[in-house]
């Protein structure tokens, strides 16, 4: 794979550090190198009925030995203090410390300064501070530290080693390195209490996760704590998913927090008699980010659907984007490029997006797709372009694009003879959760997603600056979307077909292919209606019963125009789980269900997760597809307000933006509306032309306006809604 | 690299336990990684000038999640008790038990035992004791845990997984798991000393290594620790290589012993005066092996050479070999493909061997050569085989193939137009140290030990059932030697000429392609002799002064039969340094210099290693061609002894093979003989035809006979050397 180091820019060694003021330093580290390790500590605590319970799937290591090295160019003489994870060696001009000097001076003028650190326990991390030499990204890293010897000493051979900027994240404090890192938490009560005999039982009056803390505990003898999502598994001990188990002898009373954070609204405390216990608490553990994002309307239920959503999401958002909090707390792929979606209309958080992406890519040889699953393999591809479009962070895009190019290459060396993917031996095809879903032969759904994946490649290659791969994978896409066409295009059902069976096209027509030809935008007018008709709004079609696939359905219909159906589905779907008591939105709800059935899933009574990220979804289509605003040129550099009530008499919110948050107000007749740095444009439906203090609006066709949005203004518009 | 997985083989599961003893179990991991995380932690502990001096290379990592498994069919019940290191979960039959839970009864009848280790700071190991049911090799291992998720719950795919039979070692407690592991030690004094005020001279003897420990140490104050491999270098306290420093504060007499062993004949000892100190000892650390293979003959200059050969070879036989104790103390492929062969006559220790190759070869993605030096891979690839014909162990070389493939690829990636390795961007070409030596172009030496490793695949792709890609493999062996003649062979000159720059072929003669040309077999017998004239015992082609490369003239010198002249530079080169008081075998020595300057090396005044093992060649010169004992098929099934005197009135040794030892005596007119298990054939030149009890000898050509050494039996043979 060595070829592909050429796309990898060799950035300018030298940066003149002028400035007289002393900067923040930043613990860093080689890019992905902490994301990886630290998702391998959070991916193994999930527990399954007290057993750890890690994934199936390769977990990658830490490169054990790194080499951190910056030119600096001093107009003064400079003292600089280095701190280290691990073994180090500090050069200055190549001629190295004794162990133990962490402290000296660089002198005026030009200089180089290489640490190399070892660690095999924890990600070797590095942190200088000086007036103006600090850690910080433009510090180069490589783990291939290739130095020559020759007949006369050593020599540093640069040019041929890949270096990369340094990863990094909010660490400021020398004396807590990367390792220590533990996401904040504050103490709560529960709502409610149940006492008796050797049993107490705990509410926290809605799903949440922490610490479990018992206080005032006495005696001799065994605790028992059994998590529930809902009080029928806290009470249901033997069927409880997650449970703790205590040996305490003490003759004081004493307090005691568990060791492993666990979901629950409902905690079950069952112990000897030979034990006192005073009461519970917990520690609610949490990402420590603030939503940026907001929505409220005149629909009461609409604005609930949207609390929970943002309540769901923050349980979800840990130090990564996780599934769920009870049951896997892992990273999915699937899973994560919806709440990075969700992100960019409520914390707009880099970090979590680029932390995760880097997590689930995890490092080369790729030995199988991520999560072992083809479709997630795909979603990750188109995920990373959305999180460009989004930000336009093109320094992470590049960093990341040879591991783009090796998973590629993988997916590309495993199409069967047709050029289609097709599940191999050690491949999940997943797709949705979806009672009798054909997951034989070649699955349509799945070559959009691979159509797709090789889009995104040819624009991330031409950001990478490698044109000639930017035209081959640009090719290989438009390749596979005419087979698309020729294989599952239904002339008379005017639809996608589920898929190919030994070279032949099936009769079956499901959701999932049709949903994603709408908004990727593979359909043409006509086809998009009849999709719309014919699969969409069509009952006879199998249902969909996970949030995370209503996602992409309401999405679809939404870029059609269709804001006053989603709204309804939106009340419908998450407004019956609030009906049922929903405190935050659950991996799968099946309105046909009854009582207890809904907790059930996998076989197993208790098996659903009731906060799962992607049941957050409406925080996305409020923000892009109701307030409507959704960036045009990446990082918002452009962007399009194009608002839709979908029957609601007024709504407003915040759309946050690398540099200041999109403000606005909608009803039937007026728009407020503040710009952040970039240049947007409002577009309108009105009977009549929109008016109001320096609107600058443009006709576009019968009953559209376009209203010009500069930076920062506030603008108060007059118009008719249509 | 995916395709490539289907060459592991799949072996099968069940392995019936049916004896009623109990067996001894072994700590287990990931074929590879126990070696990768200790190599990595033995190569950080270089230091110079009390800098850690890491290696310059990718270091690789441990695969932190592992799945072992093992399936059993038992006569009776079973207890077994589990331990990991690591964090775990224990499966009988697919059903997890409860954390906490190590001891447990496996039924009669067939189970399957699944655990699941996670570790991140240390390699993930299982220790596993019952009656019948031990953890071992025959247990397998994945870092893919891949396992499906169906909507009826979780099933395990072991078919789409590469399973490995797990690795091992010696550790047998199940209280001391895999991390812990250290070398023994044991106290020496000193032989003599020097006091004077603040400073104290302690002298070993003779070259050594280990931990220095401080007697009766009281005051406060500082002390540094000067090293020196010669009494010069630890007097020399600015320019010595290694030293320690100490910051100490104590009221009463204490001992103290350094973290770090060192390498050292001598320690200065420099303390400030407000300390005392009363003695100095070290704990000699080594590998604890016992040398299997002696040597002795008539003359004792050679017997010396022997016995220091030997001692070096101790010396820098650790966790893996080592190039030299003092400075690297790092595994370097072409030193360890040395001491492989030196070992195959001493220690016959394969997991010595395998753990070095192991630990060489990393894990892929390959990023650059082994150590970065081109011909260093070559080395590597051509010692797999090495150790196949030595030790039979098929196993290995099946296991390690898939790595064997990786490393290859890369290789053929990175031939010029011309078919050729020409050092590129970031490669080292090595050779060997001599003054003037050209790097530049296509070097033929390269060439020849590229050829040789294809040859090498091909013949482990066969051991691997990978038919197809031995074919392949042996036809780009034999288009490679093709271009090598039509490019390098110098007809005026009648021998390889060193190397082609810019298409034209030098007028260079070098020994260096020469020697391996005849030792690979690549002469016809006429080129052979034209290049034993016309280089190997040619004074104006420039001469070798390392024992690196002395080993291989002196090998090809050997394989025509020179051992006379062969003994004769042994005694002059290596006797050279013995008279120049070596108690241990150089990195290089080159007799034209004096004094002190033989210390120096890289432009430092003591910058060369006193003990190198690839100063230690005699062992295997004199095992290998002088007794003259070599397998014929692997692991000595069949072997040859064909003794050769070279001047010698006689000699008498013990060469090691798999099972038992080769003893033998050899004067001019009589041989004594026992076999090890293998059919033995002795090869001899006779005037008259050999005799003794039970000798059978087929004359094969005038004066030429053999004799059957059968398994065990003890022979005595009268013969008249020629």
């Amino acid at each position: 794979m060595n070829h592909l180091k050429k796309y990898i820019v060799f950035l300018v060694l030298v940066v003149a550090t002028g400035g007289g003021y002393a900067q923040q330093a930043s613990w860093i580290w080689y890019p992905g190198d902490f994301e990886t390790w630290m998702s391998n500590k959070m991916q193994n605590r999930r527990t399954d009925r007290n057993s750890f319970f890690p994934p199936f799937w390769k977990l990658d290591a830490h490169y054990v030995l790194m080499n951190f090295n910056r030119v600096v160019e001093l107009t003064a003489p400079e003292e600089v203090r280095v701190y280290a994870e691990g073994t180090c060696n500090i050069k200055l001009d190549g001629v190295a410390f004794e162990t133990g000097i962490h402290q000296f001076t660089v002198p005026k003028g030009r200089h180089t300064i290489t640490v190399k650190v070892w660690n095999q326990a924890n990600v070797p991390a590095l942190f200088v501070q000086g007036k103006t030499i600090v850690s910080d990204t433009s510090w180069l890293v490589t783990f291939e530290d290739k130095e020559w010897i020759d007949e006369t000493g050593r020599t540093s051979d640069i040019s041929a080693t890949v270096w990369m900027n340094a990863g990094t994240w909010n660490f400021k404090n020398h004396l807590q390195p990367p390792s220590v890192f533990r996401l904040p938490t504050r103490p709560v009560s529960p709502v409610a209490t149940e006492k008796k005999q050797g049993q107490y039982l705990v509410d926290f009056g809605k799903e949440t996760f922490g610490f479990i803390k018992l206080h005032g505990l006495k005696g001799k003898g065994k605790i028992s704590l059994y998590y529930g999502e809902s009080k029928e598994e806290a009470q249901a001990e033997a069927d409880a998913m997650t449970l703790d188990r205590l040996h305490f002898a003490t003759a004081v009373s004493l307090d005691t927090t568990m060791p492993l954070s666990k979901a629950f609204r409902y905690v079950n405390i069952v112990f000897d008699p030979t034990i006192t216990l005073d009461s519970a608490s917990m520690l609610y553990e949490h990402a420590g980010l603030s939503n940026r994002g907001s929505f409220t309307c005149s629909d009461t239920l609409i604005n609930r659907i949207y609390n929970v959503s943002a309540y769901t999401l923050e349980l979800n958002t840990r130090e990564f984007f996780i599934d769920g909090i009870k049951r896997d707390r892992w990273i999915w792929s699937g899973d994560a490029s919806q709440s990075y979606l969700m992100n960019f209309y409520s914390y707009f958080d880099n970090p979590t997006v680029t932390r995760t992406m880097l997590a689930l890519r995890g490092k080369d040889p790729v030995t199988s797709h991520i999560n072992t699953i083809v479709d997630y393999t795909f979603y990750w591809f188109i995920s990373v372009y959305d999180y460009y479009r989004y930000t336009g962070d093109k320094t992470f895009i590049k960093q990341l694009y040879p591991r783009m190019q090796t998973l590629m290459q993988y997916c590309l060396g495993r199409r069967n003879a047709n050029g289609f993917i097709e599940g191999r031996s050690g491949d999940w095809t997943f797709i949705d959760w979806a009672t009798g879903l054909s997951k034989k032969g070649e699955i349509s759904f799945e070559q959009l997603l691979f159509a797709r994946s090789l889009e995104t490649m040819s624009l991330c290659a031409t950001l990478a600056d490698d044109n000639a791969s930017a035209a081959t994978y640009s090719k290989e896409a438009s390749l596979l979307k005419q087979r698309i066409f020729d294989a599952y295009w239904n002339k008379e059902k005017n639809a996608l077909v589920h898929s190919r069976v030994d070279g032949k096209s099936t009769a079956n027509i499901t959701r999932y292919a049709n949903m994603f030809g709408i908004f990727f935008d593979y359909f043409d007018a006509g086809q998009k209606e009849a999709v719309k008709k014919q699969v969409l709004l069509n009952d006879s079609i199998q249902k969909i019963t996970t949030p995370y696939m209503r996602f992409y359905e309401l999405e679809a219909l939404s870029a059609l125009g269709e804001q006053a159906y989603v709204l309804q589905e939106m009340k419908n779907y998450w407004g019956g789980m609030l009906n049922l008591g929903a405190t935050s939105f659950w991996e799968e709800y099946d309105p046909t269900k009854k009582g207890a059935e809904h907790l059930a899933m996998y076989g197993r009574k208790f098996g659903k997760s009731l906060c799962h990220a992607w049941g957050a979804s409406p925080i996305y289509l409020l923000g892009r597809y109701f307030l409507g605003v959704s960036p045009t040129t990446p990082g918002y550099a452009t962007y399009k307000v194009q608002p839709a009530l979908g029957g609601l008499q007024w709504m407003q919110g915040k759309i946050p933006t690398p540099d200041g948050d999109i403000e606005m107000y909608c009803s039937r007749t007026e728009i407020k509306i503040k710009g952040a740095t970039g240049n947007g444009t409002l577009v309108l439906n009105s009977k009549s032309k929109p008016s109001g203090k320096n609107v600058l609006v443009r006709s576009t066709a019968k009953n559209q306006y376009e209203v010009s949005i500069d930076p920062g203004v506030e603008y108060s518009i007059r118009y008719q809604a249509l």
